[in-house]
């Protein structure tokens, strides 16, 4: 495979071409093929962008048509009958149901301008400056978002100081014993623990990039208390955990919370397409026109792959259901491998379909993702020290792909460790599978 | 028209939804087509990201086949067939025949993702925080590049302080007898002056949303050596006025100057498809891997489609001299409306076909913009006080619709003032259009 | 009392005057005296400046001496002979027997500045722009110094956002069962935890203004080994307590901790005259000369009688046993008060000759130190809500004044409470006062 | 000399005693005599702080009664007869007889807090960040202060960036011909400047460390008329050229122009003690009580010397007037010496008694300096680059005396470019003694 005019002409800052050293041209569902036609079982999906699968066929019928019918592509926020069709089918399959009402604003398609903007407004409403972000969080790396991201490779690359934004322990980073919650509420409460008043929180429900990081529902429940109490905004960051991966549309639903700003991108287009919003409730629209912009924000191939997606995915239960199902499939077989294996050396966290195998130690991460490549498994590391092994298949990916996929993943662990597989109990995942 | 679910779904941050009040659905060339079936002819362009006009056959069969074939859409910073092969295009029809060297960074697929990334390698090389901007420069809205944006309307936004910028005036903001570089010289060599000294100064060459303001080729000769004399980068940001919009393919060609780092994005995708690109001299390309992220960076559909267009638009000169003859009838009329209504309403001013008539009040600009609407062309306004018609017809245009535009444009104004239409001798376009 | 003149031209920002609303004329140890004569014992001295009570005659006749016979006043940084003799004396007295090997900075004569001084020089040294700062700190309100202030009165009134410094938990913030160094040492191990890597920590051995929070030895230790295990400067800001306040010179003797950076300010010139110092190990004095100036950085009253009290009560152990003695006395009392009032109202902390009275609630502490200002008492209030009555007399206050002043405290939280005075064995405090 | 200790001892920050290498002992008047009975001509005056000579006997009885009597002398913001009787004076003698009304705040100190508070005050009142300040302008270097002074001297040794301060052109900064006020206006008034509203401007009238840069009278008004057009407060930072140095109390009397705000320091003490004010104009005063504190903000031997001297010298015009003739010598001496020496090699700028002999090139300067010193005069450099000799004596200084030291000063400059003195008229200055 010959990459060798990526190492002369790309910069330096490439990443994930170093992880999987291929040349990939196509790929369907779950599957990535290479330039030599080898194909590898996808449990990246682009970092939950491709909830959907690869050109899923569905979609891809509609934005070929749109394509060739001359659909307007490129509209800025001009009004145009793709992004009607689009807001009138989120509003009927998404926000009614949910019984939310918000306004929704149309940023750049990238999830950090989604960001940028949540933040933006938050501050105007509230006339304040400072944000509560979270340990490990990761909101994206232009200027506004890279202050609310906590991991110092993206902070270090600033070259000035990120300001207006105050750290705090997510729930579990000081321990299971340790409510993190009571210690922002001591904070914010004292007028002199030199913690300015913020304007709001931004949270993940689950982190991603920060390790799969799982917040309890009464730590978003105690979260969300706190923000009344101190007259903050809270702010979902949905942008790599919503649009399903966690069971539902929205990755909070169940949690009785309700955010006052939320960010989708990644998969909302459901195509891989650069789509992002921002949801807000109706009596924080206090934008000026125009006051933030962006030449991509009206991507109307993307407007018309998302709407597909919410009318084939979205309209019955069928989905989400199929969602935990599988989720729960990938968390019993990440069990085993915790169980079968050195005792201590993994552990397992995750919700839905976002499952993360913890090591005790980074370099055992990086070379199992590395030998799964080999083996015909994409997937990646994350969390602070790239410890986490992240199983982000997508959502519409076939039971017997899933369960080869992480056939593979273990047959990597045991190759890695240099011991053979331990015995499974097959037929427990093939129930998982037919029932439950 | 029914735009009522844009009222009530859509954020007031919306905007050219109130100069552009109809439901566009289709587009082909230079023409946008609303629900109704109305055609308009189009100046704006996607402000500059249409260069090649609304769904380009050439491209579309491209873009199509690739679809159609399951090509991988979405790859983050993977390598694809599709990347490689935009790599190798770019190289050898852009960069080899300018006797350009450089590394290419994918940022974010957003102009303004482009920026933060130049503005940070920039600051990372030179170990400074400072900036230098200049007056009514737009370079996005997210937090880094916002602080290097001049106007109001997006920095009050923010919420907190814009930092480590420091604006300088563009060339012929203090009128026409007063020297910007000489000023830009004096603060920085003067150790005193409170500048702190700059890791780069950022600059578009043709300020499109500041106005249409024109920096001259000695200007820019002599920021160049303030630059070098002050040890800083020079930034080109060729986001609005780089592909082909002046005439060449970078805006700076033919001014000797040699920019340390340029900024692409809007047309280079060529079919309306979020894509930027950063190019940096080799030996600043000191970035860490991963450093700076973004999800949609590998935008593959974007990648087919640029790389059609530079195969067929670029590798000979006669698109460029197109470009050149089109602009000269788009300056010859202006120049006739200038002359031919009343004396000193209004001026002209821009570089190839980026033109801007620029009014001496503002409403006087917006009403032309919104008659012109109704009379069938959509033009937008721009400036700091949206005192300047910006002409942005695709480059592709006919010469028929360009006239037809022209004429649409030069009745919207005798409209407004309330005047007949000044005697034009049309042969002397027709002359331009065959010859010059 | 004529205050009117105060009201009519003093800006609304005056504070102390509310509270002690006489007209100051005279004072002497540990008296004040009003225009009409009344005279009140100080609890208060100067916010910890008087250490050695007003007017100390010893130091009196110095000043006398040095300004009849015309020696030099203001002097900014040149070389005086009083400058040399505070110099020489402050070495062989304070630091020699302490084993202390520094460079010895004259910042401008107030805390803050000397605190400015010393965030700069951390700056510099380590080349990083954040430092920790502890909830509830004061370290002044100019810029610098103010982003390392917890409390909000003094924050919100800078105007604009205080950045660069993160708030850590100080000791027992978090109750006494939380390890709060513990939870540091996470956030800066964890280099995804949003907290950019400081280039100090800045902190008070007891925080006088944040309501005499008492950091334990072993957390001091913990600290500094944070400290060194992440590469940090430790500067302890010892303006309040240092200069014998808490039984030693500095604060932190006993302790084993080697601070890199100590600032001084308020007692060192003994007098109540404006000076401050900058004490850093040899090896970080990288300042260029005049980099940090100031009109009043050579204040040669100041070093007179800084090196007559150096000389009188630094040469012998004599002075510093008297201070514990002391202190205890003020505590054995106070624990009276806490056991002999309403249960769970009071509680008593502190170190030395620096005491808290913590109420339970902040108007009870207002209450009580207005009725202690009418019993001829001036103590004040401190603390995010001025819940704690802060006890600072002089240090060499008469045993039989300190008595009295208790007493008068005593009888006025009685006053308060609506009770009569509770029992009390003043043998014991007699015992104390004799020997011990 | 032995100046070994401080070589030892104190901090590389150091920077007068490297200029003026002796150590001096005593002062009075305008002489400073050092440790070996070597007396020195003093045309520095402690950087303006010592307006009315080394401990001036009239106020040196005054602060004598003062401290024998017991009379209290650090205070904080307490009432204090001291103070009373300050206020009074002030009232009575500065304010009433030029018609000013304000209320007054005593912050710490020093110039730099008082710089401090006003900024603060400013940003409150308009709710804004930013701050105009101006080229060469110096306002101290705590970090408030410190963004508004202009040398990277200075600014660089803070160690983060310093924000919300835009700096703009002094009077005659970009030559004699530019109207650098109309730039600053073109900056305010257009919204796409980059230039965020300010809250204030602050300026000096005459920069003193800035290099003896003086604004005219027609620039003050014309400043104060952009102040008033974008609703912003003017500062007018008096520090070292108030207190009667250009020949009035306030430098800006007889401009005509109205400050909202006004620092004070350095010379307001008269006695070279730490003392400094702000005035504001009553309905700015929006201060909440103790918002802005200080330990030694009531520093009462300041006061006492401080109302001494306006009784002494500000209740008629005589002192005023003789400041003004003396500057007027100083001004003709100077211009003897430019025209008297190389061609071009010197210019000269002031105003009353602060006068810079401008020299070509720095080195230059700081040999005149040190020559001077050698034949006993202390004179210090300023300016960007130190090119300025600056001419500061005590405007009490005797003529017999101020005749001396220009004579020193004349022939240092001989000596530094060895050549024979220009012969002068004498009778001249002498004229300007008795008469004129």
């Amino acid at each position: 495979m010959n990459l060798k005019i990526f190492d002369r002409l790309e910069s330096e800052v490439r990443g994930y071409i170093r992880s999987f050293p291929t040349l990939f041209a196509k790929a369907r569902g779950a599957s990535l093929i290479d330039e030599d036609g080898r194909s590898y079982i996808d449990f990246f999906s682009g970092a939950g962008t491709l909830n959907y699968g690869h050109n899923n066929p569905i979609l891809k019928r509609r934005l070929l048509d749109y394509v060739e019918s001359d659909g307007l592509v490129h509209g800025l926020d001009m009004a145009t009958l793709a992004k009607k069709e689009f807001l009138e089918t989120f509003e009927r399959v998404i926000l009614q149901p949910r019984g939310l009402s918000c306004k929704i604003q149309f940023p750049g398609p990238t999830g950090t301008n989604a960001v940028e903007a949540a933040l933006k407004l938050a501050r105007q409403v509230k006339g304040r400056t400072n944000i509560i972000s979270f340990t490990n969080g990761f909101h994206g790396v232009t200027g506004g978002s890279l202050a609310a991201t906590g991991n110092s490779k993206f902070r270090d690359a600033a070259g000035f100081p990120l300001e207006n934004v105050t750290f705090m322990p997510y729930d579990g980073y000081l321990g299971s014993g340790v409510d993190t919650i009571a210690y922002l509420e001591r904070m914010l409460a004292d007028r002199s623990s030199g913690v300015d008043a913020p304007a709001a929180a931004i949270v993940e429900t689950v982190q991603g990039e920060g390790g799969v990081n799982v917040a309890s529902t009464a730590w978003l429940q105690a979260l969300e208390q706190v923000c009344r109490r101190h007259d903050m905004l809270l702010i979902i960051d949905d942008i790599q955990v919503g649009c399903g991966r966690t069971g539902s549309f929205f990755s909070f639903e169940g949690t009785g919370i309700s955010p006052d700003i939320i960010t989708l991108s990644k998969s909302i287009s459901a195509y891989g397409l650069p789509m992002s919003l921002v949801l807000m409730k109706p009596e924080l629209d206090i934008w000026k026109p125009s006051a933030h912009n962006g030449t991509f924000r009206g991507n109307n191939l993307a407007f018309v792959t998302a709407k597909a997606a919410l009318l084939h995915y979205w309209q019955s239960g069928e989905f989400q259901e199929a969602v935990r199902r599988k989720g729960n499939i990938m968390r019993g077989w990440l069990e085993h491998i915790v169980n079968g294996y050195q005792k201590g050396a993994f552990n397992v966290r995750g919700r839905g379909m976002i499952q993360g195998l913890v090591t005790d130690r980074p370099e055992l991460a990086s070379h199992v993702s590395a030998r799964a490549f080999e083996n015909g498994l994409v997937i990646e590391t994350s969390g602070a020290r790239d410890q986490v092994l992240k199983l982000l298949p997508p959502l519409t990916i076939d039971d017997a792909v899933l369960l080869s996929g992480l056939e593979i993943l273990e047959q990597s662990v045991a190759d890695v460790l240099g011991v053979a597989r331990a015995p499974i109990n097959k037929i427990k995942f093939i129930n998982f599978r037919s029932g439950r």
